[in-house]
């Protein structure tokens, strides 16, 4: 309850800014304890393709993350036009080096590497960003040892912030990417909710956002703050709990919406934030499952 | 368009018993071509553990329905108090066997074997039940070289084998199992269909599946033909279709349900008969897979 009343702002409004720094205080005592305990870093590995300068800021806030938690980070910039091969084999370099615990390549790859023959290449227990499909297969299978997306899984730890239940409720996720919709309905489903997943072929989309308890958006396709809004007031029910993963530009026409909505996240400082915090929770569970103690 | 009109029975009744006739026609004849084109036999391996009757029986049709199409199979038969050590040696054997295309072991397994951990025991282009996590995956994926369950297969086969488009419908799915429920939803997301899944914790579920397009329920919880229908006339949208998974008891009250469905399939013979011939698709999947032609 304390934690609750830390992360609501302004009402109604879950902060993922604010309960991201207490997802980071968390892991960060856990990781003092798990260094005292192995007497040794628990240490990050990033892989970094190319010059696209989104993701180079995505890394860096990831390494800067990292270092507020404790938590040692080396990033490995290759060039663009790196084979697949040649990436295929520095990851299993840090595969068997026993002082790396997680492995993250950043997404995007250039066109002519396969990024699923990259992803399937990490070893599953050091695949801190849940893509492998032995981690994809353990939230299918709701085995709790899996590694889950970190997007998702901050989305997951809002809604359970606020204390509010999940199970049997109306979920509706409007988003079917690997990153966000799949896998979030898939957690969902392990909490007992009822969930649809709809899309941009989707009909009557607002007659099916009107009947959810929770609604979660990920179109992502507004390019400026003038740009119309994809999820307006009249597509949200009363009381309904709203979750935009869209970045930078929220789905959400979060003014008018917030007075209907009986929790409303922000674009930005809401998942986003969430999601490199995520993150560090995944790197701190990787290690363990290494360990043995997961 | 021929193919449809074999099919259907009775008005509005999609036969599974017809469609899988059709199926196996094709198999056996693709079976033909294959043993010319590389002269030698296809070959399924099933293990069956212990003596579970109902397992037995469902081996003893994969293969009576194998030597139709001319596909050789073989039946591994294993005592109940087999270690996991050993099943999984017994599955290593024929991985490496290039004589054996396809590898099912039959469920449920006696509760001292870990049956995930021998599901990713088979090789994944053997695993002809669509169980393991490259196949999940490659489902989840859209990657078309994955082997589907076959259950869900058939489900969407029987949809397309009436014309019926999937893409912008409303497919409600009731049942959540990694047998039918979950990949079932990845195989209508994949066709552009907008998925809500439903299950026991589902509130208000007639609510729900009258809007469903496509309702496909797999309850089974009825254990004789007295019990009453978990589906009723009043669940229906006039003009659904509506796919029966359950058994051997159907969850829907068919004679009522059936006025109102555009298409309906039968407990027996609609849903099972499907589930067999895919399989032998996916073990013709398999070959060709191995074979580097697909």
């Amino acid at each position: 309850m304390t934690e609750q009343l830390e992360i609501i702002k302004d009402g109604n409004v879950i902060s993922g800014r604010r309960l991201a720094k207490i997802v980071k205080a968390e892991v960060k005592s856990e990781v003092e304890k798990l260094k005292e305990q192995f007497n040794e870093p628990i240490r990050l590995a990033t892989f970094l393709v190319g010059e696209n300068p989104a993701s180079k800021l995505y890394v860096s806030m990831k390494h800067k993350a990292c270092a507020e938690v404790g938590i040692d980070s080396i990033n490995i910039e290759l060039p663009e036009d790196i084979t697949e091969k040649e990436l295929y084999d520095r990851i299993m370099e840090l595969n068997n080096d026993p002082s790396v615990h997680g492995i993250l390549v950043q997404l995007p790859l250039p066109d002519h590497i396969n990024e699923h023959r990259i992803i399937r290449a990490i070893k599953p227990e050091k695949d801190v960003d849940g893509f492998h499909p032995f981690n994809v297969y353990a939230i299918y299978t709701k085995d709790p040892r899996g590694i889950p997306p970190a997007t998702p899984a901050g989305v997951i730890r809002m809604i359970k912030a606020v204390n509010e239940p999940i199970e049997g409720k109306r979920a509706v996720i409007v988003n079917r990417s690997i990153i966000v919709g799949k896998p979030l309905a898939l957690l969902l489903l392990n909490e007992n909710a009822t969930v649809t997943i709809c899309h941009s072929r989707t009909r009557n989309l607002p007659e099916i956002t009107r009947q959810a308890d929770i609604l979660i958006t990920g179109i992502g396709r507004r390019k400026s703050k003038e740009d119309p809004y994809y999820i307006t007031a009249d597509m949200v029910k009363e009381g309904a709990i709203v979750i935009d993963v869209a970045s930078p530009y929220g789905d959400v026409d979060f003014k008018n919406v917030k007075p209907k909505a009986k929790y409303i996240t922000p674009v930005p400082g809401g998942v986003g934030p969430m999601t490199v915090a995520m993150l560090l929770t995944n790197v701190v569970k990787a290690y363990k499952i290494q360990k043995g103690i997961e």
